[in-house]
């Protein structure tokens, strides 16, 4: 594990397939500088953004005599020791050495990770517990999760733990991209709920469709019900799993509707009604959200960068 | 962390509804006594077996001047630290401060966990990685995991972890006893599926189940895939979500029939050519099964004692 000299700074970096945000923390965890650009897609776009970003946030300080560690996460398979990033389709990478070469390009260490994973990092440093378990549950254009357990991310084989968004829920459900029926994901993943909106007409939006589900609008009515549902079956089964006392919901479906949540908690009520197990389980108050302008995955990148994978507890960020 | 003295015995109990099972190990692993005596149900009746099975194990060695650690295995909520043990059904148990009684009646330090987070550790050990990682999913009456990731027990928020018996698979399926519908456990619990043999009458059991499905019997062939594809949804589940690299199957349904287990990994093939995801995962490949005779619960049970939740390496047990 790589220990934070204690004058060091630490850049954290996420990349995103619209936009590559960097955060420039000192030791204490207190925030120095900030830069966002939009991706340039392709692994040579991906690599000349990031260096443009640390660029950017290291000469809004004087770091000359100081080390700056650098933690980046990234859609897709992320190999943490190598540096390796392999199928982040929205990126346009099959596969890229994204570590050696930024650490070649810019002199300094670079650790990359999952962006997901570098999340749950960040979620439980946002909440005070960096040290303790919670389970981060990502609803962006696909469905992921990450696990904090003592402190550390669960990774698995190849860095694999987290992907619920492919286990099915309901055998006569739609077809996912993956191949199965019934993934968490066709239910509650950004990509599928843009694709029924679309289908749906240009009315019902993201941002408008619990307000269309409240005036009674059947369609809203039906697509909140499946996206709430299958928000509800994840934490179900990330609490059932790995026990996790808390689950933190962020991604652009929940930033973008923060509403459902609400509805989610109603659901998990309505189940745990009809079973005691369920009940004494207290789903519900387990869920905590990220707050939307909250960098969760730059803060979060910023301590895979400093630790690899055992979390610190900085002081509040932001 | 409790230290193995170098001289020291460890006793493993695996406590079941039907027997009681202890195992002496020296502090190398080699198995010095055994005893199996039917458990008498109820607080006083599970302590007094349980005292029963010391002494039968220690009366075969000389143990005079030597320290013995102890180590349990129950059903039900166990609260390791306080060695509690709650809502242990079959054994006639609400609430049974089970450390302390035996500690107090043995003068001998003793650990209690549930049993299936025993196993786990047990069947780490008898894979020969202990310290690393993997997912053992018991299919008893119940259906319940324990993962190990980096050597140490998944715990969760109150020993939780692993409860993915009632992780819903199917909205239409059939009620569970704990109130959901379709959950795992509806599928490939052995209570459960005990009493659907039973209403088919007197002629299908779990032991001749698949060969009355390999000779065309329409209800054997419907249940022996209800029940391959409830263990097969469990791998697939505990594999996204902790990225296990092996998953290792027990249980009585298991070992009652342990031609189920090429049946689960047909139906994970099946799956697996309908998806390139699925099938970049080789979750056939990860499936090992705990030998029937191979009493893994109480050697875990022992390694509890041991350790309370790191797993050691032992030499070959058995």
């Amino acid at each position: 594990m790589t220990k934070l000299p204690a004058s060091g700074l630490s850049l954290g970096i996420d990349i995103g397939g619209t936009k590559t945000h960097g955060i420039l923390l000192d030791a204490d965890g207190h925030r120095l500088a900030e830069s966002i650009r939009p991706t340039r897609i392709g692994p040579d776009g991906v690599v000349a953004t990031t260096i443009d970003v640390v660029a950017d946030c290291l000469g809004k300080v004087d770091s000359t005599d100081r080390t700056v560690l650098i933690g980046i996460g990234i859609p897709g398979q992320v190999d943490p020791a190598a540096g390796l990033v392999r199928t982040a389709v929205n990126l346009g990478i099959s596969e890229l050495d994204l570590g050696p070469r930024l650490s070649a390009a810019l002199g300094l260490p670079v650790t990359v990770d999952n962006d997901v994973k570098a999340a749950a990092l960040g979620a439980a440093n946002h909440l005070g517990i960096a040290g303790g378990d919670l389970a981060y549950l990502n609803f962006g254009t696909g469905v992921a999760a990450a696990a904090v357990v003592n402190g550390r991310l669960v990774r698995g084989h190849g860095n694999l733990a987290g992907e619920i968004g492919h286990i099915p829920v309901d055998p006569r459900g739609d077809r996912c991209h993956c191949g199965q029926r019934g993934c968490i994901e066709v239910l509650a993943g950004g990509g599928r709920i843009a694709e029924r909106l679309a289908a749906s007409g240009p009315e019902l939006t993201l941002v408008n469709l619990v307000e269309a589900a409240e005036a009674g609008d059947p369609t809203a009515v039906a697509e909140a019900h499946r996206i709430c549902t299958g928000i509800a079956l994840a934490v179900q089964l990330v609490v059932l799993t790995q026990g996790s006392a808390r689950v933190v919901l962020g991604g652009g479906v929940v930033h973008a509707a923060p509403d459902l949540v609400p509805r989610v908690q109603q659901i998990l009520a309505d189940r745990a009604a009809g079973s005691e197990f369920l009940a004494s389980l207290g789903l519900a108050e387990r869920i905590t959200v990220i707050p939307a302008g909250y960098p969760v995955a730059a803060i979060g990148a910023a301590l895979v960068g400093m630790s690899r994978s055992r979390a610190r507890q900085l002081a509040p960020i932001g």
